[in-house]
């Protein structure tokens, strides 16, 4: 008998094939083509790509140029745009927003055969890094109300650039998904004052079956109403709302957290195509006019990284519906994911 | 400036660009693979499904045989289980639910070759009117709470099999996207005594960019807030909450608006692969123990078709954020549509 799983933060009915679950040789993944044409991501093409914000590189290498280690660029092609005043408009029972945003690129490191579960854990932390002086920066400018940070990793999974990257975009209105997150977030903390996060942790932690990995900083869990197979969420056991609130030395524990993660991924699934994002909390600047919402959101919300590879289609079922169907039911993918053995 | 729109219905943003619209010849639609195998949808492998439950055929041809002009049969692989108890349980935090649904086939017709677009409209009509009666069966099932209609077509859109149909699938709650268009809907009606999607059509009417094709019956229109390139949307013109209320004569109109559709979509895009779903009301049989929610509903909802066109990759910031990005403006698409005369 499949089930329905429902889970308390996103609130979607997931369907899980309990019997005969998909395991990883279940899967098909196609070995990635190589394109061998000049990649834009490369050492010595730093003039194709816009003007670096940001790059992690030695203090006598001159911004847009070689030698550094991590870089970040506006996109070329962005989905946002930078310039331009935020017009907001009513069109009859339409509404309509001007499309003011920014789309950053997160070029990982400079060789182009290394994805980012191959870095060092040092490397992964400038990555992190990165993501973390971006995401401050871009909550300066008044426009944006939110910052996401996302990886397609692979061109089933989005990519369109095999040089190991992430993405960056800030956009003019909170993402559904996460107002979602917030609202459900508060909820709780009204109702209960306890974070519900927090209250998950602590029970996946009790129960141990969808535990792929826990010490004393990360959990790293396969989610009870997982929508993807071998779906894995890190939660910080520490109750924490904003992401950009890492020191350094913290952002080198959650990048040891982070290979761990990727490499039990790459390994067990034969280097997946996956996307994960980075759910952090809004841009908190107060605006005129505005009321602030997340009142107490340094008590309820709780930052954390959600992975999903990419191994199944999304049709009409989950289109008409906002149900997702798993064929692999989580405790069987952390059975799978625990497995192996990482020495890091 | 690309643009963000947000639909009163679905009350999602999605980021539109607006220069640069990608039009029909810049989507690559690789071939479909054609497999030889025998398919267990052609005349002669009727033993190769369950047994049917619904097949329009002539009156001495037994059922499981072939003669049939189409045929309905329970889902081999089916996501949700027909027998068992509907059992709910909270586990700790979590909720689940067993599995119990229908998940059932309808095969459109018996020629491998012939897609849906291809029929004519008496054998659209046929499979219309497969639709509904399996849509009124299913109600009776105290059980389920929604029945949708739905086709992937192409193995890119979702498709397991070639051999043309479609899938329908009864779940034991309301899903989440018509949830949102039913509150959407009553909220509506509850301030303005108006349907919501009525005044859309009023307003499209009159506007005219974003229709496609309007009669005395049917509007087919690109959403101002589309997610896809090239999302169409069937919008019945006369008020009606429930497609399963209509006559034999109006499914034969309906099919008429359909195969209008589906060429379209076929000659300009290249038999690019979709996906529909069908949006009708959810299951109001009276329940011991459930509030009956949607009081207006008569007055609030209406049934309609939503088209998909899958030629974008959902990726890390799609499941990031809930937002889309699509390239091709609405009002690009369906000049792009309407170009072409179709015959009927």
């Amino acid at each position: 008998m499949p089930e329905l799983r429902m889970d308390p933060i996103k609130q979607r009915w997931v369907i899980i094939a309990v019997e005969r679950a998909r395991r990883p040789e279940d899967f098909q993944i196609p070995p990635e083509e190589k394109k061998l044409h000049a990649c834009p991501f490369c050492y010595g093409n730093e003039d194709k790509t816009p003007p670096e914000v940001f790059a992690i590189r030695p203090s006598d290498s001159p911004p847009n140029t070689s030698g550094w280690r991590v870089r970040v660029t506006p996109n070329k092609y962005p989905a946002l745009r930078i310039e331009g005043e935020l017009a907001r408009e009513g069109m009859g029972i339409f509404d309509r927003m001007s499309g003011i945003g920014a789309h950053e690129v997160v070029i990982e490191n400079p060789d182009h055969n290394r994805s980012l579960a191959d870095l060092s854990i040092e490397e992964i932390r400038d990555v992190l890094l990165a993501y973390r002086e971006r995401i401050k920066d871009l909550r300066r400018d008044q426009r944006f109300r939110y910052v996401l940070v996302f990886k397609n990793h692979r061109s089933a999974a989005g990519a369109s650039l095999s040089h190991s990257h992430s993405q960056i975009i800030a956009t003019p209105v909170t993402p559904f998904i996460v107002i979602q997150e917030l609202r459900a977030a508060q909820e709780h903390y009204l109702k209960k004052e306890r974070c519900i996060f927090c209250d998950i942790i602590k029970q996946e932690l009790a129960i141990g079956r969808r535990v792929v990995r826990a010490d004393d900083d990360y959990l790293l869990w396969t989610p009870f109403a997982s929508c993807f197979p071998f779906e894995v969420w890190l939660f910080p056991l520490k109750h924490r709302h904003d992401f950009a609130l890492l020191s350094d030395e913290e952002l080198l524990i959650l990048a040891r957290a982070m290979k761990d993660m990727l490499l039990r991924i790459k390994l067990v699934l034969n280097d997946p195509p996956y996307n994960f994002v980075l759910h952090t909390c809004p841009s908190l600047t107060p605006r005129p006019g505005k009321p602030h919402y997340w009142g107490t959101i340094e008590y309820d919300y709780h930052w954390h990284l959600e992975l999903v590879p990419r191994l199944t289609k999304i049709a009409g079922f989950e289109w008409g519906t906002g149900f997702y169907i798993n064929p692999t039911p989580p405790e069987v993918a952390a059975e799978e994911l625990k497995k192996i053995k990482i020495e890091l």
